[in-house]
């Protein structure tokens, strides 16, 4: 059986039972507060474990791609939010799908684009449900809750014949700058008031709006009410990473996926060693820049050691070398062979993972126990 | 037939004329000065593009990992050097391919892997030819020119049954951090006499060394000699990108790589576009931060404009949005409609081309003449 110790590197490692109890934890947290999950499947990209993410859940997903559209509809996935604000080069894409049988809903928040939409999916014979996109932080994209552009947008996606006005939609991504869980907390609050207030605007001028749709993985763990929200989506949750950690979403142990590597050359006098894992195995990402501890490129530990025991950091990569220091203290490089194996905690995972066609998926003792595909590009 | 204002939207373009002038420029220039080039194919990894690389040179190409190995093996290509230090897990996967036939070469830093790799070898029926990598500037992996681990090795390779002793490699990866033509004609002179000292004390010592190897595309570029030098190898000089451009390797103009994206919503408070090319389709390569103009996660153009002209910055990414400021003065985003398109130019060509799976080819009138395939992964 293949172990951590002898699938080829670098590799891309879930831990199966981490990603349970991840996937557990978020679910009972959102159905506590009453509302139901729509899971982001762009970090996992994956059907095996977008199934596990929607057990006891409606069995709706959220999707950053046409071609995760696809992929999951093809799996057997028919109710699926695309949500990206919708463009006009990817109307036929859109409408084929739906056409093809799909509950696909789409993201508007352009007066044009909506119209124009209509007019292409009246073409096409189909109706496209629409959510409107509000920004509730200001931190991305969308239209204000107070804004004139919100109604202006309900009334065009209502009042024509090819588009149906479905609901708001927002996403509180400016979370990722907070610094304490009590401004999380407050921030998970705005998200939710934002998208709450542009559904009431929505109602009070007549029109209908049945979905209340909010979503991060740092508000949904810090959120404390979820009144008057329809459905939570969340994504980062089920492999976390360092910078959930950094925030304060998880803890290091929670992680659930590694990159496991090896070591391919030592520098006695820089006090480094080298892995066969750099910028395309662990992505260019350096969320934790700008938070409490700069831990570069990742975070590592020996294969017989734990995260709470991680000393090494990938400080520097090219494109198939990292470049790794000590995280506390220079590095004993004795301590490393050539062939010694780490496993690298990520800093952001639907990065990292996007360098990856699969998955391999290990048990508590480092088996490998199955592979699982990925989606990935457009 | 598809155009650069119909394919769908994030794309990955080459501009088919610009690839062939940066591929005959490098030739010529290295040709010039007396040695072939064994062009690094893990810019590209593409065997269209490897094609065109090796025309009019000895044949033999540079990987990074064993799947570009495999891959441009099986399209015909049996000189490969695989250009990353050799660890314990790459054993089997190297000997496979010797004995399919692929005369690949394997570098070696460490005297533990050179015993090993021996022992291997010789338990497959095989020989392993190696290379020692040398570290002429200290960037990365290798052993000095003037240190004992180097003639330890050469002995170990040159004098055990499973590996034969070809000769020294170097990568003169530190002149990316040079300032001014000046310092890379330095450092390009600095890796030359480092490789070629290298050969020699090998020589001295009584052992073999038919092969000096060296390159990067900023040292080739300005290097006035190469004497002593067998082959020289270079990758990105294909695509070049911004990075390169900054360093004064190529005009903006020569980028041949280009992502086409489309505007999916704009802000007229925040003066900022919204692109459906983020994280993903871009990568998070910040090359440029380091440089004279940060020009965040790319530099773009809408398509009826140019290089010359290019005037939008993607300042931030999320994973599926590009967030686009004016470069110079506050953006007029009244000038782009939602559905309009632009053509970003990368921070680092290697890196935002690994996103993809494969390359839209252009001509210069904007029309997609083929596509062709990329390797990715491990």
């Amino acid at each position: 059986m293949a172990t951590l110790w002898t699938i080829p590197t670098p590799a891309l490692v879930v831990d199966a039972e981490k990603l349970d109890r991840n996937i557990a934890a978020m679910s009972e947290r959102i159905n506590g507060l009453g509302v139901p999950l729509r899971p982001h499947v762009k970090t996992c990209k994956s059907v095996d474990i977008a199934r596990r993410m929607v057990r006891g859940q409606p069995g709706g997903i959220t999707v950053s791609t046409l071609k995760e559209a696809d992929y999951f509809f093809d799996a057997g996935f028919r109710d699926v939010t695309y949500a990206v604000p919708l463009a006009p080069g990817k109307f036929e894409h859109v409408t084929g799908l739906i056409r093809r049988g799909a509950d696909l809903k789409v993201l508007i928040t352009d007066a044009q684009v909506a119209t124009a939409l209509a007019q292409h999916a009246q073409g096409q014979g189909v109706v496209v449900p629409a959510l409107i996109e509000v920004s509730s932080d200001g931190s991305r994209t969308g239209v204000a809750p107070e804004s004139a552009a919100l109604l202006e947008l309900g009334r065009l996606l209502a009042g024509t014949a090819g588009t149906r006005l479905l609901g708001v939609l927002t996403h509180g991504g400016g979370a990722y700058g907070c610094k304490s869980t009590d401004e999380l907390r407050a921030w998970a609050e705005r998200e939710r008031a934002g998208a709450v207030r542009a559904a009431a605007r929505l109602r009070e001028a007549g029109l209908d709006c049945a979905v209340v749709s909010i979503g991060s993985t740092p508000t949904a763990t810090f959120a404390t009410r979820l009144d008057g929200v329809t459905e939570v989506r969340v994504g980062v949750y089920v492999f976390q990473d360092l910078h959930q950690a950094a925030l304060g979403v998880c803890d290091l142990d929670a992680i659930a996926l590694t990159v496991v590597a090896e070591v391919v050359d030592r520098s006695a006098a820089k006090r480094r060693i080298y892995l066969d894992a750099g910028a395309l195995a662990l992505s260019k990402d350096r969320s934790t820049a700008s938070t409490r501890e700069d831990l570069g490129y990742g975070l590592a530990f020996r294969l017989d050691a734990g995260p709470a025991d991680a000393d090494l950091v990938v400080r520097e990569v090219s494109q198939e070398h990292g470049h790794v220091d000590g995280r506390h203290a220079p590095l004993d490089v004795e301590r490393y062979r050539v062939g010694e194996r780490v496993r690298i905690l990520p800093n952001h995972s639907c990065i990292t993972a996007a360098g990856y066609d699969h998955y391999h998926v290990a048990n508590a003792a480092g088996d490998i126990v199955g592979t699982w595909p990925r989606v990935n590009g457009w």
